[in-house]
């Protein structure tokens, strides 16, 4: 079994500074680094694995790292997990971090967590080489939009196939250019880049105008309500017929702004979102959108999270998606 | 400075007995742990605390229990407490538990925590005074139903002012009798009892008549949908004027079911509900509802939990609630 002295010789480093590095500590130069990197990734050394193989000790928790507490749309699918983590005997806890958290995560998770949950999150490469060294899995629910270095597996809807059929169905109607509300290029909305992508490309292939690219900080209600309230009021005149928002929220702010500004939809001004949450059922009109199989979630993260734990490797999961036509399109 | 060897020599028992009642053994006879805990109360004996004040070592981590993801109201809790966290610079989880899993609390939280906070929850007499005894204090947001041994500090709004608010609205409206949709008498949704008494006293005070008490296991959407959907079905006819219900996403399946039904709303059936979620105010008709100070929560936690960590003791908070009088009630 490789051992940190095996890497320390090839790497032609002491220990020590094999430990530096493995605890990412900042007194290692740069080239040094990389080189030691290398070795343990040629080697595959990981010292968690071995005091594993002795002690075969499990914490049986895992770790849920949270992006959005305040869109449903997480609650529904933390739900489903943790359903499914109580059937497989783990128990979870969730957590949210800001980015320059990142490095308190590793202290707290190292020992006491058997894997990793990133639920619209993402992680620096240097702490996804982390765990991984550790011996903790990561798994990620919805494509990171940025998955270099060691690939985290992840789980997501086919964003291509279902903003395809929305165009589809959108040039149905007659529609022939959008707007489309998203989040700003930023790590904290990161999985909303991949939905971005399919879009752009889904209306190229179908031919549809993308006639204005609205961004925001914030992916919620009140920032979409605001937001097209101040801008339609400033210029009531828009060339587009159809919005597009990247999650449901922003498509239910998006109809409450037109109620408030006498626009009707979708006679004036089709709404489209994505996800499904039980809101877009209930607005008036009510909100066609791309549905997300939150429920079917639990299972297959828990299934591959268990399957990463015991050592086997796991592929991404496609999840089926459909359109769910309300009264926004017609 | 109390001791363990002080505690054991005034209940007449030996250090390690004390040690088996503080960790919560089950091999000490019910009286001798009675025993051994009035004289811990007594003296205040608090190890933990000891070894602080040695130390001085805390995590600036707090565990929040959460009780129902799937409720919006709860993740905007949330929100706000992670904000006003992180301004005090603590680091937050969030966990949701089953009664059963309790036990598993205390290995997880011992040494990891500052503090415990609960979010509609409740814990047991004894996993409180286990708490206790390791310096970790406890605040919950809502007010426990069952706040016996030693009582948990809590915020709330006043249940019997806001409820009599809602019923003197009702009344100028001309209902006089209403149903209540609430939940089953469960631990899980035990904050829901609060609600529950402070209505019927409330009632009575307003001399309204609740003609039906209707209970569901789960207080969410699709419950409060399904069960009404059946129970309208079967029996057209009802003779309350309005139907009350614990919180706001059963009262929007509530006009949901109406709607199905054909049951016009106000003007067939009142609806009101409490907590003044988002979707609330954009259903069709939107809900009248008891406005909830969510986003006051985080800043009013944390200092009373801070407080507490510094060892002092915090009372009770009253927060200011609201009706918020929409398109089910007229």
């Amino acid at each position: 079994m490789v051992t940190r002295k095996d890497v320390a010789e090839r790497a032609g480093v002491s220990v020590a500074v094999v430990s530096y590095v493995m605890n990412n500590k900042s007194n290692v130069k740069e080239a040094t680094r990389n080189k030691v990197l290398a070795v343990i990734e040629e080697l595959d050394y990981r010292p968690n694995l071995i005091a594993k193989s002795m002690k075969t000790k499990k914490t049986q928790q895992l770790a849920v790292l949270v992006n959005n507490l305040g869109n449903p749309f997480e609650a529904g699918i933390l739900i489903s997990l943790e359903k499914s983590a109580m059937e497989r005997g783990y128990f979870l806890f969730f957590q949210k971090f800001q980015q320059d958290q990142e490095e308190s995560l590793k202290s707290l998770f190292a020992g006491r967590v058997d894997g990793i949950i990133l639920l619209g999150q993402s992680l620096s490469i240097t702490t996804v080489e982390y765990f991984h060294l550790q011996g903790i899995p990561i798994f990620s629910i919805m494509e990171p939009s940025f998955n270099e270095g060691r690939e985290v597996p992840f789980l997501d809807i086919d964003w291509g196939s279902a903003m395809q059929q929305l165009f589809v169905h959108l040039k149905s109607c007659g529609y022939q250019s959008i707007a489309y509300l998203t989040a700003n290029e930023q790590m904290n909305s990161h999985h909303y880049e991949v939905r971005n992508r399919a879009l752009m490309q889904a209306a190229k292939e179908e031919d549809i105008r993308v006639d204005e690219l609205i961004r925001v900080d914030v992916c919620n209600f009140e920032t979409a309500y605001s937001h097209l309230l101040a801008r339609w009021t400033a210029q009531p005149a828009f060339s587009y017929q159809a919005l597009l928002c990247v999650n449901d929220l922003m498509a239910a702010g998006a109809v409450a702004a037109c109620k408030k500004l006498g626009i009707s939809v979708p006679e004036q001004l089709a709404v489209a979102g994505c996800e499904d949450i039980l809101m877009s059922s209930q607005t008036f009109p009510a909100i066609t959108t791309i549905h997300y199989p939150r429920e079917a979630i639990g299972e297959a993260t828990l299934e591959r999270m268990h399957a990463l734990i015991q050592g086997h490797t796991v592929t991404h999961v496609t999840l089926a998606n459909n359109l769910v036509i309300r009264e926004t399109t017609s």
